[in-house]
Formats: C-alpha cells, structure tokens, sequence
C-alpha cells in the first residue's frame, strides 16, 4: 500500500502543452511584474472575475489595468500549492495588505492556443479584500 | 498539434488511492448532507480555515458543526470546475445566500489514510461572504 501511494504521489496533471507554455509565462510576468508583456498572454475578449464583485470585467486592457493597480497594493505575494485539471491551474498564494495578510487562488483557463480566457480571483479573509478593493477603487479614481 | 492537445486533455492529475477515495466520501457527503458521516472522513486534528476569517479552527467537532450551521444558509450548492496536485483537491462551485450569488473553492487535504487534514473555503463576492458569516454568528449565538 505504501508503494501504491508514493507512486500515486508522482503522477502530476497536464493540461495541454498550450496551458502549460501559458501558465509558466504567467508565473514569469508575476515574478518580474512584466505587465507589458499580459496582453500577449490574454485571448481578446478574456473574462476577469475579482475576489470583490460578483460582476465580471471584459477585455484585454481592463484586466492589465486592474492587475497592474492590484500588484501596487499587494506586497510578499508568494504562490503556494498548484493544482491543475482540464485547460485550467489554480494557483493559490499570500500576500499582504497593509497589516492584513490574505491568501488566495488564480483560477486561470487557458484556450488551445495558451492564451488566457477566463481569470477568477478569491481570497480569504473577506473584510481585508473589501480593504484590498476599496484601496484600489481609491487609486483608480486617482487615476 | 490537434492530436497532441486531445490526448494531452485527456491525461487527468490522480493523488493518492486514498485521497482520490476521501474526496469521493467528501462529494457523497455533500450531496446527502450526512454530516453523520462527517467525522469519519476527518484527521482529529483537521483544520478549516474559513472565508471570512485568517484564524483557523481546529478539530473534528468544530468543523462538523461549522458546516451543518453553513450548509443550513446556503441554497442550491452546486460543485462546478475540479482540479487536483499532490494530495489534495480544489472543488470550485456555486451557492445562493438570500438573494447574494457566491463562487467559492473547497481546497481539501488528505492524509496517507484518506482522512481529510484541512480545508480551506474561499468564496466571492466579498460582501456576500460577510452577509453569509454574520447569518451564521447568529444562527450560533441563538443555539
């Protein structure tokens, strides 16, 4: 039995070798905060859904727009456990606010072309991302 | 390249026999509420960490009795996308509170025995989570 498990143990999931070249650029863009090169990553008409709204936000440049704001509150942001199935990854991670820590997921579907369709953001706790969003609806007003 | 992606779609992330027979208990319990059942499936020391709170709460008799007070508020739960790595898996789905949508992820942990050893829940939007929490401090506070 313990043999049986550590083999299972090794067997990882991957979805399609388009998903997997997106998924590792997403990581690199994360790491070096390289926002010029998202919208090459995103398919046109790509859906963003925040931790925040239940409504979703379309387009290449609202999501580059909201990403770059969001990365310029954030601070530590580390990705933790990875799990993956189908088109799609969800990385979890932690990241401060201020005093708050928070941890959450990116749930990225990726089309066949290892662009990025659907983008869902959540996070834990909820009174921190309702600091998290309104700190960034500040800055946007800001411009 | 067409005949790579479908058999690359095909290849599906498998944790351990154990966690893969954990998380079907998990799903079975869910769909007949029998929180009976419940604290068979857990570690002693499990840990759940919630969407409204950084604190986590620890053991059986806690998370048992958190779920049976959540799952009384939430309406039409249904499971959505499914993603698996290591020894865990990532169960995304949607609910009703009121009249408040939620999305959230169930990111569950099993031991080498299948016993669940923690369990997180992040859900959005953020103001519907804060509306699911309070109903459930009153809910506990009224017995």
């Amino acid at each position: 039995m313990k043999d049986i498990d550590i083999m299972a143990d090794r067997k990882t999931d991957q979805p399609h070798e388009a998903a997997q070249a997106g998924i590792a650029e997403w990581q690199r863009i994360v790491a070096e905060l390289d926002w010029e090169s998202l919208p090459d990553l995103l398919a046109e008409k790509v859906t963003y859904r925040s931790p925040a709204d239940i409504e979703a936000y379309h387009g290449k440049d609202t999501m580059v727009a909201i990403l770059r704001l969001v990365f310029g509150i954030m601070e530590d942001f580390t990705y933790l456990r990875h799990f993956s199935g189908g088109n799609g990854y969800v990385l979890e991670f932690s990241t401060h606010v201020g005093d708050a820590r928070l941890f959450g997921v990116d749930i990225v579907e990726f089309d066949q072309n290892g662009k990025i369709t659907d983008f869902m953001v959540m996070m834990r706790p909820a009174d921190a991302v309702l600091t998290l969003a309104s700190e960034a609806a500040k800055r946007m007003a800001a411009g």
